[in-house]
């Protein structure tokens, strides 16, 4: 505190947002093989056409699986799965079939040419509309065509509930998983009473 | 469940993806009056040289200002100020002054050409690199030029730590605030139990 003012410290030009998202990317190689990869570099980037990206390096084996496909899913971690979704972001799906060692079960998805993951409760289906080239990553934007969800996860009126997908969150500074935690308020409303202040 | 394998549900094409940020974003206006904006389109998306980015419609006030000034900063909401942060997503710059009704104090970056909030914890100072249009939203990728934090939010070895950030996280299915949970185990670690299965 100086003059009642906080200082505060420079980090440095570097990584640090919270909250990143867990996310397994699914893709099929060129021979038709599929493959699961986990990203921390992730979002929704449009509303309408909705779309969502993935920054991958280029010397991923999904990188290429992408560019060749241009189409991926993604799969929200659940809690239940923080194990595996770690495991798919240390392994490589040149060398190892992750799916057998995660006891995961692939379904070729109806509508993008990629695969998603049966024991995920809910994944979204892309097909690429934009890819960035920013440096060390490449954001390939993709038009979500379909969400899908588990019946198991979504609140009596049909929406996915997060409290019950239990999303794993990624610590980038720390580099720890974090679970979702308590209930803080209904959006687009709790702020109302600051409007008439 | 048909033949023991889980059946999912077509929600449609929907930004139903967990977790999304609830990030306030600072700009100042072609007269240079500073404004607040909340979004929850945001992430990081590239590691070197680090970027983020944040998607903004075209009808915001937020939106002219970072194609004026070709900066912004990103100031990671804490679960402290979720009324303020959900405020700043309702109410428009133009019309009201939202750093007065959240009790919010602009700080001029001495780096890029916006103001950071004070009162929040942890803020990165950007530049705009990279602008897509996607539809709806702009994409506005920032290269982080610099990282600030109060040491409140630091731990023992001076890395942000999210469980004192508290950052607030968005569900946009069913449109409410959640806080951070519990320690789910260390990245790029717990999963090395299947590499040897």
């Amino acid at each position: 505190m100086i003059g009642g003012v906080c200082v505060k410290q420079s980090l440095g030009a570097r990584t640090l947002a919270f909250p990143t998202p867990t996310w397994m990317v699914g893709t099929y190689d060129p021979e038709g093989r599929p493959n699961i990869m986990t990203a921390a570099w992730g979002g929704i980037c449009c509303s309408r056409p909705p779309c969502v990206y993935v920054s991958l390096r280029k010397a991923t084996y999904t990188h290429g699986n992408i560019m060749h496909r241009q189409a991926y899913t993604v799969n929200i971690s659940s809690e239940l799965h923080v194990v595996e979704a770690d495991y798919c972001g240390i392994a490589s799906g040149q060398e190892m079939n992750k799916w057998k060692q995660c006891g995961f079960t692939p379904v070729k998805s109806s509508i993008v040419d990629a695969p998603y993951i049966d024991e995920v409760p809910l994944v979204l289906e892309c097909t690429v509309r934009n890819i960035v080239e920013l440096g060390l990553h490449t954001q390939f934007v993709g038009e979500i065509m379909d969400v899908k969800a588990d019946s198991s996860v979504l609140s009596h009126d049909k929406q996915p509930d997060i409290t019950k997908v239990k999303p794993v969150i990624f610590e980038p500074s720390n580099r720890r998983y974090y679970g979702i935690g308590v209930f803080l308020g209904p959006a687009f409303s709790i702020g109302r009473e600051l409007q008439s202040k």
